[in-house]
């Protein structure tokens, strides 16, 4: 369960916050300095993992009750490491990914309707996490920050979205997620790096790299 | 998570310990009392954890890694529960499932490669099934014992069986997966009937019935 010499950046936030954009530019950015980067996703990101994926990305909103979702998501998320993400990091990979365990403490935890529910949630992420990751975690995340009702107008004009089950989800649900991922950031802010991103694309990506380059993270990337 | 006033009886053994008859000769009878019975199975038993199960059962013995496997069972169980087994149980009736979590401690905790897997997995298939199903267990757990080479032999020489990616794994696995039911039977003596499954099948359900009757297992049944 060693991380090896590569680096692990995840992005994160709600549905239309902009991850495939940002995570693009970082990419080539990444790739001018002559880095090797793989760009993957979660749910998914390896073959058994995508097959999970469909199971839960698509179909009625009450297809899995949030135990049984949280699990497939942890199942997947234990595939996508071992057979992607560690390897490439042993490789000396860069690796970045869409989405990570953040949002499943945020939409299957945060999200859950009630305080009850939320209160057995929160833990049993938790620990799912730690079955699956140990003490592993990204380098570096990347939390995309936009209102709720920016973010839903945005993604639910785009075509081709393939994660409408929870876009579908009521208003309220994306609320409660949202401040889930501003919990997170604040009781791990050393990993985290927030940005604006209502803002123009371009300008999201700068402010994603000045806070990279305060941090000190281009020395890492050096080193990789 | 309540039980309701129906019964949960589970049916567990290596490969070829003859459940699927058993389970069908039990059926009968207690449909001959009247009593409104369930058959379902694991994984599966549901639409949502059948999905699951064409992801665990098939494929390469190496699909998919240890944990990433106890995952998707649970997944698949806390399915099975919700939309299956808790529903039918509350409306009174008898289910009786081939294989339940007994089989997850047995295969995925007791069958791990080496020591330190085994002391990895069994704690954590035990917190995942507390996960999924809190304080609920069956009522009752028939296990079909039968040495590990005549339960072998007996069911490759059998057609149809489509839970091939189990039975591929070595001799030195199914050894410790039964070790693995022992140990689990001798943890919980009062939820289980052993019975000698070596003997011819009208003989092992004549021993099934005659325990449960001094378990006076027939009048909890009178009741539902």
């Amino acid at each position: 369960m060693h991380k090896g010499k590569g680096l692990f950046i995840t992005f994160e936030g709600g549905e239309g916050a902009g991850k495939t954009t940002q995570i693009e530019l970082l990419k080539k950015i990444l790739e001018g300095q002559h880095k090797d980067v793989v760009l993957t996703r979660e749910p998914g990101g390896s073959p058994g993992a995508e097959d999970l994926r469909q199971l839960v990305v698509k179909g009625d909103v009450a297809r899995w009750d949030p135990v049984s979702e949280a699990m497939i998501f942890c199942a997947a998320r234990r595939d996508h490491l071992v057979k992607t993400i560690f390897p490439a990091i042993k490789q000396g990979k860069i690796v970045i990914c869409d989405r990570f365990a953040d949002s499943t403490m945020a939409y299957q935890g945060y999200g859950a309707e009630t305080d009850k529910d939320r209160q057995k949630m929160i833990p049993m992420i938790e620990t799912l996490y730690h079955f699956v990751a140990e003490d592993f975690k990204p380098d570096l995340t990347v939390f995309l920050d936009v209102p709720v009702e920016v973010g839903l107008a945005r993604s639910r004009g785009r075509c081709g979205n393939d994660e409408q089950r929870f876009e579908d989800k009521k208003e309220s649900y994306h609320r409660r997620v949202h401040e889930g991922f501003l919990d997170i950031v604040k009781n791990d802010p050393e990993r985290f790096i927030v940005v604006d991103a209502t803002q123009p694309a371009n300008k999201v990506s700068q402010d994603i790299l000045n806070q990279m380059a305060l941090r000190g993270f281009f020395l890492k990337i050096q080193q990789v």
